[in-house]
């Protein structure tokens, strides 16, 4: 009985990094796919979303089966609580690695944007895989070291942002409709999922401490 | 110990549905703030907003609670399991319902836009509005025609939301490059306020009938 919920535990924990990577992959092909329109790698990203909502489902079935099942106690009940909620988390980080993709995908043969802001554009999209690639080590490995960067990285995916604001309000500077629309969609995107990083690095210190982030 | 079960379930239920109640009051007080740029209910929405937070903790921890205490079987382990999800789905739409306040309380004393896009985004409003009504109507009276309904609606919202680009990509349309952005943005907000409206009704239809809903 207790080799088996042993084994259960590890099950579900696995399957939430398996999504994990799959979160972060998708969000280093997708600005991949953006920054050379690479319309292979777009259709890529947008095709493996369905493996990430198939993991996040299988999470939540399997944690839900071990509640009930071995009413699990302290961190054991910890890490399957947490494991439902970073599982829509990360759910929601494929998703918006998809939104960026389609995007890649319908500017296709051309790239989204050029110029100052395609510079601007590609580094937060370099940006925000690198914090996904953060996520998937930190849930990996539990190294709370990597939740406190994710903390402080977030300040740059948001510095950059609002340098995209910037831009799209400089009437100086020649954009077409499409290019603004395509500028703070992404921009909204990528910002989204560094705030949803965010969200898993505060969960993963809860859930490797046992004690509630500071507000 | 069956009543206190019984008293615990009810508990549970009884504050999804003021969760959901409290998503649906803020995109309609959303709705109003930014129809007439009315700052104090804009205020209003924000402040709002860390009450749905917390209805949401306290669905997820007296979910967990209950299904580690009491096993709960049948239905009443797919209210618990569903009671976590749509708790953090409803608790989405009430913060897409805030981030619609705070371009109506960026923009005053003046309204977020003039014309016929002034038109657009308030029916698209109204629209969010009465859908976050449905949604709460339909977590409290489990009424499956409320179900469908609100699938059906999503449609008209989906296609106020692309009329909005229709405009925004209209040339001839004479807007600043501020309006676009308040455009663009209020117009995802209210689409992916519809989307969880979607994903809420999805979720209740299974938990109605005990059925997966077809793809």
């Amino acid at each position: 009985m207790r080799e088996q919920f042993r084994l259960e535990m590890h099950e579900l924990y696995d399957t939430l990094i398996a999504e994990t990577k799959g979160a972060a992959r998708a969000m280093r092909l997708a600005a991949e796919s953006f920054k050379d329109a690479n319309l292979a790698l777009a259709e890529q990203v947008i095709d493996a979303d369905q493996k990430i909502d198939l993991l996040e489902r299988n999470v939540d079935e399997m944690a839900i089966s071990l509640l009930v099942r071995q009413a699990p106690v302290a961190k054991d009940l910890r890490t399957v609580a947490s494991a439902m909620r970073l599982s829509s988390t990360i759910e929601r980080m494929g998703d918006l690695a998809r939104h960026v993709a389609y995007v890649a995908r319908g500017r296709y043969p051309a790239t989204v944007v050029q110029g100052p802001v395609y510079d601007l554009l590609t580094a937060m999209a370099d940006q925000a895989a690198l914090v996904g690639e953060k996520v998937a080590k930190l849930v990996e490995t539990k190294d709370l070291a990597l939740a406190r960067e994710i903390l402080a990285d977030d300040d740059v995916l948001d510095d950059l942002h609002r340098k995209s604001f910037d831009y799209v309000l400089d009437t100086e500077l020649e954009l077409s409709r499409q290019e603004i629309v395509d500028i703070i969609l992404l921009g909204r995107y990528m910002e989204r999922y560094g705030d949803q990083a965010v969200n898993v690095a505060t969960r993963m210190q809860f859930l490797i401490t046992g004690m509630e982030p500071e507000a």
